[in-house]
């Protein structure tokens, strides 16, 4: 067991923020850090908010702080930062706001950016939650700035997502391109006093009249908040909960997590399939001739090659070649 | 043979369309295309063009095109928007000045969106350089837009990697930390009738007389450019010129090449394993109750699990995990 498993699980707070920064750089340390907190897994609530830069999520995220804190829940806060690069675990830009929970006990926020991330961002952050949900956390938020294919990742791991939009700047049908509609669970219309609310809150529920089948079972309510004054904040954490409990009752909430647990084992296992590939491309006299000194072979005749020298690989459905 | 190959290789240009939408997209036809294609490869120089948002970086390929042009070779266009979903081919704001060019016969310009590309971004991207060879483009230009890992990734294919900057908003420093300073060869100052576009020369003289060892031995030059009047456009291309001549007489081009074919056959059959092995987790009954229903595993006891499955996956080092 590693040292600091111990020291986590107990609430001390600079043990975790170790922890954390070891599973973002640390491949060696990282698996023992999450064998030793995985039995703690499976108990808080992550809630993934995402939407663009100036959408207003880092002032919601410090509005949902406050709330959740209020009725007694302690709460960690992952805020990703694609667009950045390594940021240390410090805070950027308006993120800087929610320091103001920082002395308090119950919170723990950490910020990460995307380059050097052990294993790519998405898995840096995956792996970090192991780590808040052991310290105790009753509740994960995960806020990550625009929507790109890193937010869309991380997002996989959330068991409610919230999309948080504004009115005008052409947003809702920008986002709707990227992917992330079909994901969010929870919409927000945020600066719900900017004019272009209403017509927003419309499209948006032309939208979802437009879907034709709801992932799993859920019809994604539209909240409108101003986080500046504080409002709509409660009602956004009842759809939250309401979220939570509508996936916990249908069993969904269990089927995301096997989801997660089956596709984290099978990226590992193809890791280890990758650094055997290149180890052995380096090593095998035989391979280097066939792989480098031959430009003649095009690369899926070089991949033949290889593949032949790995018989094992051969899918069921008995294609002649697997590639 | 895939009947496109023929046709493009006559120089159809409709063919040429045709091909490269099939490479973004359709698996099947994209292995016969490439088997048909890569004969042809490794005869244009390819010069990659990036850097932040707003450095000029689509005019200065626009005017690059016209001296291209100017001395009688033929010239294709990738222009690459990670930030954008699907363009099918079109091409986006800026770039649609280069139009002026679309019915010079000697030019083709094609505009690659990232979410969708078969493989992602830099697999479709470098698929396509394959196409525009075999069409007998005699320099292909590869411009991307921004400084993150998928155009770091898309750059490895470059023969050439010009790196645009512009005076003032922090830009030399910004793209220091995303590592596209250790991969630029040829440095321009562009918009440099700009305030503090000595100081931005400066800063770059400073980082490279600081800089220990020089990439294949190559002193990067710093080239002032104004795109929109034209100043520098040769200037420009005389280093890129030198720098593939540099490249070709060190054997660093050949290098870069069969790098490039190393990985890319090494990810073909990393792609294989990664669908026996999905494949297999959905069929195999042993594994699905190992993987799926075992939630009291932590992802790794489930990876070793599967690997203890797949024992030809050993690291010659004698490690006893693999993971």
């Amino acid at each position: 067991m590693h040292p600091l498993v111990h020291r986590v699980i107990t609430g001390d707070k600079r043990a975790l923020a170790r922890a954390l920064t070891l599973i973002e750089n640390d491949e060696a340390e990282r698996r023992a850090l999450l064998e030793g907190f995985y039995p703690y897994s499976g108990r808080a609530m992550v809630v993934g908010m995402t939407g663009s830069p100036g959408a207003g999520k880092s002032t919601l995220v410090d509005q949902v702080i406050a709330l959740v804190r209020s009725k007694g829940l302690s709460v960690g806060v992952v805020a990703v930062d694609p667009s950045s690069p390594f940021t240390g675990g410090a805070l950027l830009g308006d993120r800087v706001r929610m320091l103001r929970h920082s002395t308090d006990a119950g919170v723990y926020i950490r910020s990460v950016g995307s380059r050097g991330s052990l294993g790519g961002l998405g898995q840096a952050t995956r792996d970090m939650l192991y780590a808040l949900e052991a310290y105790g956390c009753d509740v994960i938020l995960l806020e990550t700035v625009g929507v790109g294919q890193s937010e869309l990742d991380v997002m996989t791991v959330a068991d409610t997502v919230v999309l948080v939009l504004t009115p005008g700047a052409g947003d809702a049908i920008q986002t709707a391109k990227a992917g992330i509609m079909e994901i969010a669970d929870v919409f927000v219309v945020n600066k719900s006093e900017l004019p272009g609310a209403d017509a927003l809150v419309r499209e948006l529920q032309l939208m979802l009249h437009d879907k034709r089948s709801f992932r799993e079972d859920w019809k994604n309510p539209i909240i409108r908040t101003n986080a500046v004054h504080g409002d709509g904040i409660a009602d956004l954490w009842l759809a939250v909960e309401q979220h939570h409990r509508h996936m916990e009752e249908g069993g969904h909430l269990l089927a995301r997590r096997r989801q997660r647990h089956r596709e984290e084992a099978l990226r590992l296992v193809e890791a280890a399939f990758a650094r055997y590939l290149s180890e052995r491309a380096e090593q095998d006299a035989d391979w280097r001739r066939a792989l480098l000194d031959n430009l003649a072979d095009n690369p899926y005749q070089t991949a033949e090659k290889i593949l032949e020298d790995l018989p094992w690989i051969r899918l069921r459905s008995g294609n002649d070649s697997v590639l």
